[in-house]
């Protein structure tokens, strides 16, 4: 293993033998050394979830014959990152990407998605970090045409770094060929949201279950979106910051005068 | 019911039986029409987790003689949002608080926080949402002191409603008195973070296994966050966003010139 070459922490929230995930450590074995650390199983939807009320394990396991060191975790994608930084890896990675997710974390996705969440706290750990997603919830979804972009944009990041507390939100459109990506876009999460629709349901003892599900509604008509670029066959590129303060609303809240005891 | 009093949502992670909810019900019966829907049990740290690979469940429960109606959910903080939202109420709730949390969700904690993922999500649905933590992890912590800047707040929200995709966190320092808080200060949230240590143990059977822990370390020496507010025995107000975009970033990587191709 040549030392002079980046180290690379890959992780997911699909699972460590998703698809996603083993076409990027193919693309991430070109650029440096790396070490996988993902979920054992799906851990979509988790957000920035921690398990801190029970145990964890995480054990090497050996996939397929790259020359990538692969570690297989029983928690979230959070957890694979903190596992990964104070357990298993002896210096801190140069990049941690994570991904490629099959589905979009796009606009307001970045929220509940574990893909970025894991990419969130690399970031919060101090290293340069980036999470893929691709628009297609298919396990056989073609990742192919997005290998180029995925390498330019690690590249990119090696070389450049990234500013403290920023990390990537990359959204890939679900194209055949390489050649109908029309670039990538620099943008901002569109105001997108989730119209929520429970499914209402009787288990055979006849109590009461619920399976959530919903309609992605966007109303955001700005073309320096990521939606926007996504429809216009642009890979989108969002910077996300770990720092949640609305500090335009600091003056609002300012002028409350909250302190005052009520008359 | 008073069908002109505002509707106030009730949630939080601790589950629903934890006396900092109990008590935030109480100052909430004096505000509005209470409705609770809560976890049936503990999910400190899920984050902004949804129940997507498994059913809910969400029943009726009755737990104390007061005039709230009460949810038990299977699923997460933010689950419990979207269901209160979508299938338990017939209208969108003046007021969504959640908590009183037991520990602090100041600084970055706010990322992995049960407590405040469901107030983002309140918000998310376009209805006011304030997320309330206590400076002490104990189950006997002493609420009382916090009681009127709580109704304070909550009232204030209720008066002056909250900028769009905002929400706020409320984080109320340990005291025994209320005379020894000095106030309520509008803040940034704290760049700190966790140094975790991961506590290595092995099984009856031999196999190793990890326990998450860390230590909190606030490196920030800014007088405007919410560290330094408690600190000085303030409640911290930090208006909280759901658009990540770190927009201070998009100059520094338009410069990149991402879209050439290497040479």
């Amino acid at each position: 293993m040549d030392n002079n070459r980046p180290l690379i922490l890959i992780t997911n929230d699909d699972g460590i033998t998703a698809p996603g995930l083993r076409f990027l450590i193919g693309v991430m074995n070109k650029l440096g050394n790396v070490v996988v650390v993902a979920p054992e199983g799906p851990q979509s939807g988790m957000g920035h979830a921690i398990t801190i009320n029970s145990t964890l394990h995480c054990d090497p396991i050996k996939i397929d014959d790259g020359p990538q060191k692969e570690y297989s975790c029983s928690g979230t994608p959070v957890d694979c990152v903190k596992l990964a930084v104070n357990v298993i890896l002896d210096r801190k990675p140069d990049l941690c990407v994570s991904g490629i997710n099959h589905g979009s974390n796009s606009s307001i996705n970045v929220i509940y998605s574990g893909t970025m969440s894991a990419a969130v706290e690399g970031s919060m750990e101090g290293i340069p970090s980036i999470g893929f997603s691709l628009l297609d919830y298919s396990w056989e979804a073609n990742f192919k045409p997005s290998a180029k972009f995925i390498e330019r944009i690690a590249s990119s990041v090696l070389e450049n770094g990234l500013p403290k507390g920023v990390c990537l939100n990359v959204n890939i459109p679900k194209v055949e060929e390489s050649h109908q990506i029309n670039g990538i876009k620099i943008c901002r999460q569109a105001d997108a949201n989730w119209e929520e629709e429970f499914d209402e349901r009787k288990d055979p003892r006849g109590r009461t279950y619920y399976w959530l599900t919903g309609r992605f509604v966007n109303r955001d008509k700005g073309e320096d979106t990521d939606e926007y670029a996504l429809s216009m066959n642009y890979i989108s590129l969002v910077p996300v910051s770990y720092d949640v303060t609305a500090y335009s609303a600091l003056k609002t809240l300012n002028r409350w005068n909250i302190n005052e005891e009520a008359p």
